[in-house]
């Protein structure tokens, strides 16, 4: 049965995104009213400039004051399309205080304060969902939190920053260096003027806090995330993991540590073999890989980014959220009853690959196999290159911690016979 | 705040799924706890055989009457887990009747009687969940029926049987023929003692018939779904798919028609490109494509079957089950409003890889080109290969329809110059 009263539900922001979900709104208003049980209606857009015209959307409805309309009193849900930490995080916290529910598509908010809005969101009773702040169109925060919610996940392994993989890709298929692909990226529109919150990882620490917290039940600040960009990453990086049989990727990783008492999450590059499903994703695709107990194995693949999937996501928070308030009921809140520790990049255990500079002369090989010796650090290969007095060691280790990696390239920089360490990378997915 | 009396559980059917079932429940019992708010208990088992042993269950809940169980009055969830379409129905009809929602992981049931048990469920206010019934641990149901509840599905594309896929990946990377490839997967376990509803296309059809339901929001009933198995792809057909750069797969395939007025849902093995994702899916793992309008491509892979894995999608659902138990609200129900036609194969467009035996003299492609175009079937490209008086002709063909399709193969047939149409098979994920 229908009810008839619509649910109002006003739009923050209505640029790329808000103005997707705008249009669908309309166009599919008959479909979302059966989905829902009510109708719904745009019942106000905020934005910084009004004057810009804006296809479908009423006039009347569009304000530059934001704080006005989620303080009206008769909005059932606030949708938050506008990124950034001010003023979203205080519209959102107005928002519950008038007594709407929120949908919010802000990884950067919600990485850095998600604890204090869903306290919030708790404390109003209100729901807050935010599907599309992680991975786009992508459903991965519902699969995690809703369908392996009877299941232990151990591992979330994945590529969720299409920018960085558009230039990977670019580099990995023409050979290009860092910059041509940058700026072929830029020009095609997939990475923006200024390109540092996804070059620099910033972006996929966000998703991987997020990811993290809601896969181990335990609160995963920005600032327990190891981050490393990938504006290092070198033609001569791709040349050695080809060497290897392996590409490179800008991978977030979560992981629970094999006691499971602790959990780690970092972003970096890292090598990944060429048959590992991760490898073959393409151009601005997302992938993610969930490794639990019961389930094994799983991926989640599709567009991660672009105004139509993100309010894809958007919108089918809003139906849910939507349901809730017709039932009288929220959803699934926070989860950090777990509250494991968060252990530093040291604890990580994983494979490296390290190209090292050397003095072509006997012994050396010797010496840097003893310094990975003392410091407990098992070597899977090396591979020697001599030309003209110098020579590269790549060398290919077993698991190894984090911790014990730096301590053996801090004391192989200090050997005479060592000119320099030209590359350390990772080496996941296996 | 945690409640103290536990949510009882009942459980029907212990084998391979319902003992992985109790003893996730027994060994995550703290954490099922936290999740859903309250403790659960194991109120029951009801088993057909009382006297094996069961490890970890106390043999006190063992019981043969299912049907006493489901009526005791204090079950707050059902979880089904015998198959097959009697008793389960009728004990889970009363299990709604008796008060308690119910957790299935039916698929012959859901697809046959799907409509019937919504209904029960929705008159009694309580629930029914079904994510372990297609594709074991993949989440489907939950991302189809509630993330993409705001986007417009089109196509749902997968391999959703793991025991079809594991024949026919041996046929493809052995040459084996399907006898010995089936011979293999029976061995290894992957194929039943009577593999009729796998190979023969009827589990594939009634998970086709689920998710073309949900996905649709259009009650589309097993009878509604062209099925068709896969005991007669030969080695043969893979070569011909290598020439094309294809490989084999069983597909089950949820279309919108282009005028987005009907639907169809069929089952059949097709053609794929090797560049296509669901290409590379090996062995026994399912895979699931889903191309909606806002969120464009999305995948979704991982085990299809086995105990573990299809307990972590029934653990999934019980604990979204009891959360709504608690909340005194229901999740999403059967969602048929939209009530499209569902069509029958003749309307389907698709390509097709036509093999025809035909006699080695002048005029027989034309022959055979001027009856495609008689029937407004347009071809793409024509490989002919003669040999002692006998020719072979492999026709590949541009979009048509099946109607279109069989008259061309009927008039093909009547041809004097064709002796034979060796094989047909459609061509898909372009």
């Amino acid at each position: 049965m229908m009810r008839t009263r619509p649910l109002k539900v006003a739009l923050l922001g209505c640029g790329v995104v808000g103005s997707e979900v705008a249009r669908i709104m309309t166009t599919h208003a008959a479909d979302l009213a059966a989905r829902i049980g009510a109708p719904i209606e745009l019942a106000g857009v905020a934005v910084r400039r009004p004057g810009k015209a804006r296809e479908g959307i009423p006039p009347e409805l569009v304000t530059t004051d934001a704080t006005a309309l989620v303080k009206r009193g008769d909005i059932d849900v606030v949708v938050e399309v506008i990124g950034g930490i001010e003023p979203a995080r205080s519209l959102i916290t107005t928002a519950f205080e008038h007594g709407a529910s929120v949908v919010s598509a802000n990884k950067a908010l919600l990485a850095q304060d998600g604890a204090a809005l869903h306290a919030a969101a708790g404390e109003h009773g209100r729901d807050l969902y935010y599907e599309a702040a992680v991975a786009g169109a992508i459903p991965l925060i519902r699969p995690l939190r809703e369908s392996l919610a009877g299941d232990k996940v151990n591992r979330v392994l994945g590529i969720v920053n299409g920018t960085t993989n558009f230039i990977l890709d670019k580099m990995d298929s023409t050979g290009a260096g860092y910059q041509e692909a940058l700026d072929e990226a830029t020009a095609l529109g997939y990475a923006e003027a200024d390109p540092t919150a996804d070059v620099e990882g910033f972006d996929a620490a966000a998703k991987a806090a997020i990811l993290a917290g809601i896969a181990f039940h335990t609160r995963v600040r920005l600032d327990d995330v190891y981050r490393e960009g990938m504006t290092e990453v070198t033609a001569a990086d791709f040349a050695s993991a080809r060497n290897m049989g392996c590409t490179i990727k800008l991978l977030a990783i979560c992981e629970r540590a094999a006691d499971g008492g602790s959990v780690t999450a970092r972003v970096h590059p890292a090598m990944i073999p060429l048959t590992h499903p991760l490898a073959s994703v393409r151009g601005a695709y997302n992938a993610v890989f969930v490794e639990s107990d019961a389930a094994g194995q799983l991926m989640f693949y599709g567009p991660g980014a672009g105004g139509a999937p993100t309010a894809s996501a958007v919108l089918g928070d809003l139906v849910a959220v939507c349901r809730n308030r017709l039932n009288g009921a929220t959803g699934p809140g926070e989860s950090a009853y777990a509250a494991l520790t968060v252990s530093p990049m040291g604890d990580v255990v994983t494979r490296y690959h390290i190209s090292l500079d050397v003095a072509d002369k006997p012994g050396v090989l010797a010496q840097v196999a003893t310094v990975f010796a003392e410091h407990g650090v098992s070597i899977d290969t090396v591979r020697q290159k001599g030309k003209d007095g110098e020579a590269s060691l790549v060398v290919v280790t077993h698991r190894a911690s984090d911790a014990s990696l730096t301590g053996t390239v801090e004391a192989l920089r200090k050997l005479d016979t060592v000119r320099g360490v030209a590359s350390i990378m990772r080496v996941e997915g296996e």
